[in-house]
């Protein structure tokens, strides 16, 4: 087997026709045992990088079928340690169920949902990442705790999620290091935004840490990595196929991140409006697509018969003080100082701040992107993966895509890292928000579930 | 300046449209600057190769104009010597040109071509190359000729060329080495038939030799890289348009290579097969694109005001001798023994050897390219650019594609390096040769001229 055939099969071959029109045709998928040996040799090194960009790009160009994208997770989940609920029999009852979100800003849905569900007697190992570029982080959130800690070993990480129903941690290195490999090759090689790489790259990860089904919540607009409905709906089905493809349940909603989730966008502060979330406080926006996701978790696992029963579950679990009850006993056996935590609501904040006030009247839009990128400034989230963030940086919105705003109304608090950063990040927040005479048409939060 | 950056842009975004179809649009041409920054980059080793090899599957995919083209020739070109007949105004009254073919079995056309052109007081600069594959190479014939040398310094090639009209020299490593460096890399990675590519590769390497004009034989047919006219004729147009684009007088004959030109098919008898041309017993085929090119070369040079005159003062140089005097000056001139070479005419053979017979009546027709690779086992070429190769190699064709010939009837003598290869190269050419009992329809050996 030869990596010089292996991309040429992926590429094609020119033919010229009669009018002189020269066209690549005749690509062909590749077998499970080319992308076993083009992943083998990436991660050991036997093929050189320039034979793996090179298929990379070829992959660009003419795509992957269902079939090979589930081949190429597989052997990227198989390159690391990959955890099993189910090892020697283990838990034959229990349907362990876990949610992706694409990413956007204000996006702490992980937090509110975990401990509901947990409520419901659902089991769910959650792997988060950490912010990047506009989107923000699971783990750089739960860091704001005191004393949490996110790096736990793999039999602590399965012990919480079988006795108190979730665990959140992140990704080890020794989690689909392949992964790691090919991501850093397509940063450079202009090979990222192509539908199965990314699918493969996001279900390596999510595999390897052992549930049995998945939902994800596939973002769509200007805050989301798919910025239309269409493209969203291609990579959630991608994520879906391929999941069922590898044994898998899986489900996704499309789901609107034009404008902030929420009214807290930070790390601290959406920890406090988790908690907000489950003492039943919680904005309508961040509620709606907590139980809808809930509700997709609890009837593929099985413990609902239907999403209208699953989403009344989820609702009783906050209304009873279930779902902050199960927070809090997560928070305080992965080592978080739940006393102060439940001190600091609505009290700690940044010294360093300002505020935006309405410059005229109207209805006003919020852009996602922008307040991701205002959030990078101000200590929210990072622009590399080294860059440190700031627990108590982040806004609060006082007014939301939708509302109608009078010149000079409080519309943003802005909290920064320090005082240099806040002018900038006021300066591109006030470039976040539209104002118009009649109210914006509201593009639905749920667009479509897949 | 990113080399990312770069990629992306020839590469293009992709795009879904309402029906869910996804697709990559709007690719730019990259720039003069570009190209510069990722052949430069390329050289120097300041750019990794996974990066290039990404670039070059974009080019494959996306393709190049002719303005890319050209500063990527340029580019190529520069990275190496590249030698001036004009220097200090020298020469001014001359223009230098030279042909170019892309390859195929029995093409001995450069060295009867030389001697012609040069004897209608043409100067010609012929840097050539070796056999590979299937095709053969014009310094392993030279190389048969006792003591003739194909290196030479660059002082020496001038001056044989301004004082006998013509020199054949290899190129050396100090001709564009980017194209070594790039064309090793598409080697691995699936980037060869990219005719941007193939055509900045064969110009780099042409337009340093020193041309003022060149003039191109692009082969099609099964010994051709080009396998239909369709696919010759975009290749052609892409050398003659950028070779204009570079300030270079430029045209293109594209001909048959189905059938082997000539009938002999060897290192040294090809050398026999020249001195029988420039004694005007020459085979059909081989004298009229010989004539044909060469009159090309001719009204380019302004030596001769049309085809129809310079077809005749082709001929004229053959009929005088004079073509053949200018092939024996320049051989000696070159270090060849040329009272040698004279006798070894029609007597040089391998003493291995056999013989191939026709299996039945009827019309025959022999394809090109299993002679080339018949070629490959007896010794004329190699499949590696190391291996060696053996002058007296070789097929003599004792009857021709189009010619009706009797069961029984030799059709080829077969010449080998030793013993052992003859059988398998036997059984190939008999593979090669098919029977039919009409006259099989005749491609054109010129099929245009572009």
């Amino acid at each position: 087997m030869r990596a010089t055939d292996i991309i040429i099969k992926k590429r094609g071959t020119f033919v010229t026709d009669k009018d002189g029109n020269r066209k690549l045709v005749g690509a062909q998928p590749n077998t499970k045992e080319e992308i076993k040996f083009m992943i083998k040799g990436c991660t050991d090194g036997s093929i050189p990088d320039y034979q793996i960009s090179a298929w990379l790009m070829a992959i660009f160009f003419n795509g992957m079928t269902f079939e090979e994208t589930g081949y190429l997770t597989d052997e990227m989940l198989h390159s690391g340690d990959v955890l099993n609920f189910h090892e020697n029999g283990a838990n034959k009852d229990i349907i362990y169920v876990d949610k992706h979100s694409t990413g956007g800003v204000g996006d702490k849905i992980s937090l509110p949902l975990a401990a509901i569900v947990a409520a419901c007697r659902l089991h769910d190992p959650m792997m988060s990442g950490r912010a990047l570029g506009h989107t923000g982080g699971t783990l750089d959130k739960l860091d704001s705790i005191e004393g949490f800690r996110t790096a736990l070993p793999s039999e602590t990480f399965i012990k919480m999620v079988n006795e108190i129903g979730y665990s959140m941690i992140g990704q080890t290195e020794k989690i689909a290091p392949a992964d790691k490999k090919l991501y850093a090759l397509r940063d450079v090689t202009g090979t990222v935004e192509s539908v199965p790489l990314i699918t493969a790259s996001i279900l390596s990860k999510k595999i390897a840490e052992g549930s049995d089904g998945l939902v994800f919540d596939v973002k769509y607009g200007n805050g989301a990595f798919m910025k239309s409905t269409s493209d969203a709906e291609i990579l959630a089905s991608f994520l879906v196929n391929t999941s069922k493809a590898m044994g898998k349940k899986a489900s996704a909603l499309i789901t609107n991140m034009n404008t902030p989730l929420g009214n807290k966008i930070g790390n601290f502060l959406e920890i406090e409006e988790t908690i907000e979330c489950l003492e039943g406080k919680g904005p309508e926006d961040v509620m709606t697509l907590t139980y809808a996701l809930g509700a997709e978790m609890l009837v593929m696992a099985g413990l609902a018969p239907d999403t209208d029963k699953a989403v009344a579950m989820c609702k009783d679990a906050v209304q009873s003080g279930n779902a902050l009850k199960k927070f809090l006993e997560n928070t305080a056996a992965q080592g978080g100082d739940t006393k102060k935590l439940l001190d600091e609501v609505g009290k700690r904040r940044s010294q360093f701040k300002t505020e935006l006030y309405a410059s005229k009247d109207g209805y006003i839009s919020i852009e996602a992107f922008k307040c991701g990128m205002a959030g990078v400034i101000l200590g929210v989230g990072r622009s590399k993966t080294t860059d440190p963030v700031c627990a108590d940086a982040g806004i609060i919105l006082n007014a939301r895509t939708g509302d109608f705003v009078h010149s000079g109304d409080l519309i943003m608090e802005i909290f920064g890292k320090n005082t240099e950063c806040l002018e900038p990040a006021k300066q591109l927040l006030e470039s976040a928000v539209t104002y118009t005479d009649s109210k914006p048409e509201s593009n639905p939060l749920i667009f479509k579930k897949i």
